[in-house]
């Protein structure tokens, strides 16, 4: 069994989750540790001894680049393993030469993935080409925790044909619809206001129009739609319905576009109504038609009494239509955000890598 | 990357599927072919060159042992894999000489995981003392190709605490109950109809009695009770309510026991008519306690309009609780039977094994 080394970028939320996960495996299955950074903070040495997270300084004058730092990794006395827990876009454009050069991928972003296809071209490529050598996981990076990323890809190899990806793949948007529009009709306030309690409860990015885009979910199908097999160009090259109005597009910042929100309430409102006089409730869905080869995300009007209709919480719910499973899909479902349950993809994504290359 | 040999014993339905998804895998995850056999039919050679399973002959006169086996494929000039179809106990009670040979097992049989604990304890000791080199992948045999196996063991590995399971793990119950009370009020006739109906279909065992009895789902439920961490005796050492009428245990063959069943569909009808009052459906569920260190099996009365109770066709259901997934469980839907998705389970779980072995 041959050492294995671990370098790890990015210690918020979900990297500091993924530490303490990683402090609590055996031995035999933790890589010795001997890079960490933090945006412009780093830790490593140059005789590759191992170090403890916690001993990262306040600040580093003499930072490694990602091409030093792939040099530094590839000259490890043993594989090397590098988890990104970023959603930095040219840390995951860096991923192929990593590869490249021997090293290991696992990480949580969708960036790479969901990118222009040339580079998952790249990606895939270099992972071929070194024989599995150099592997790449990437579970968390959609419905974070859920066994969503190797479910599809379990289900491609083996031969099945994935014929339709359907669901609620953001926790936010679902938190939000199952507030606006219960299953059971009652509803717990305006649009407006239950986007305010979200943001408040942290349920939001910082600024919520970075969830009201779009852009989350159409990254998420992005990723699937590829694995099924779909040559998509990018999460701009399909129907995405974003729910900032036209008329707000504007708004300064953050604060200003809650305040302005409110406006379009009265129309968020019809949608639900519209919904409620088809015995429907509203949501945000996205789909991935893999026989016509149609991607789309925005709101659809769902049937009461369906399992997406009747999601509680933030729950993501992912069902796979497939020709061996038939009419009935393969479905996921639960908590599909939060820092532990990301944490968690990664962390047992490094196994499965620590397993392989041992 | 090492040469790796493929032995397999079983070639029925689930087998058969088996192969076929064996031959449209790439060359560089498909191992050498140089073993099959059904009952008392076997083909290899003594050269180890690659056999076709469909030359498996009409009989053979010279049988190897399961001895005699393990010693053939120990000494093949490269790792050995076996994959068991079977659901024979006898060669369930070998898996640890296997493994100690240093052959890894590949199997959705659930006798070796669920009889005595003494079993299961010999077979993980031997992986772990063959440092990653003999291997055991079981995941359908719980939920068939469903990500259930695969998804607790990642939760516990990572160190979530999962602190209940249940679900409906039998697609002849779920067929059986979901057809006899669904949730829309309707039912499509008494029990022993439609018990008859699905024998009929090929949706039971071909005695329905083996369903019935329960003890296929108490065996699915010792396994995840075991890998949750219970130390589960075996699948006697909880309650399992057998839905045979204990008058009608000494029928002598499954048409003497079809005949008499009508006499109890009074009894079912009332289960079914004591949940309706209660706004609720009679469902055949399993579970376990995993903080309270309690398994069972039986019917209990579902809440409509939960997951449980909107069930349809054979699907299974599994909710696993855990510390980090908090209220709302991480779910798993979909058919959990039937030769193909059950195949699936067992061809994903070679690609992992040639993926850690070569």
């Amino acid at each position: 069994m041959s050492a294995l080394y671990l370098a790890v970028i990015g210690v918020g939320g979900v990297g500091q989750a993924f530490l303490s996960q990683l402090s609590n495996l055996p031995s035999s299955l933790r890589p010795s540790l001997i890079f960490v950074s933090r945006s412009t903070k780093q830790l490593y040495n140059s005789s590759y001894s191992a170090i403890n997270a916690s001993d990262l300084p306040s600040s580093t004058s003499k930072l490694l680049s990602l091409s030093e730092l792939s040099t530094y990794l590839s000259s490890a006395p043993g594989k090397a393993i590098l988890v990104d827990n970023t959603s930095d876009q040219d840390i995951a454009n860096a991923y192929p030469s990593f590869l490249r050069a021997g090293i290991s991928i696992v990480t949580p972003s969708k960036k790479a993935f969901s990118s222009n296809l040339q580079l998952w071209t790249d990606i895939f490529s270099a992972v071929d080409a070194s024989n599995g050598k150099a592997l790449v996981y990437h579970e968390s990076s959609c419905g974070a925790g859920l066994p969503v990323i190797s479910t599809i890809k379990d289900l491609v190899a083996t031969g099945d044909q994935v014929t339709r990806i359907e669901g609620v793949f953001s926790g936010t948007m679902s938190f939000l619809f199952n507030s606006f529009a219960p299953a059971d009709g009652s509803g717990k306030g305006k649009w407006s206001e239950i986007v305010a309690q979200a943001k408040d409860a942290g349920f939001t990015e910082p600024d919520p129009r970075d969830d009201l885009n779009g852009m989350d979910v159409a990254r998420k199908l992005t990723i699937l739609a590829r694995i099924a097999g779909l040559k998509v160009q990018g999460p701009d090259s399909f129907p995405v319905q974003s729910l900032i109005p036209d008329a707000l597009a504007s708004a300064k910042d953050s604060n200003e576009f809650m305040q302005e929100l409110r406006e379009f309430d009265g129309e968020m409102e019809r949608y639900k109504d519209q919904a409620a006089k088809q015995g429907k409730v509203v949501r945000y869905v996205g789909s991935v038609d893999v026989v016509a080869g149609k991607v789309k995300v925005g709101l659809e009007f769902v049937d009461q009494g369906t399992p997406i209709a009747s999601l509680t919480g933030s729950d993501n719910l992912i069902c796979f239509y497939t020709k061996r499973y038939g009419a009935n899909p393969l479905v996921i479902q639960g908590s599909g955000a939060g820092g532990e349950v990301t944490a968690m993809g990664v962390t047992a994504d490094l196994i499965k890598v620590v397993e392989r290359l041992r």
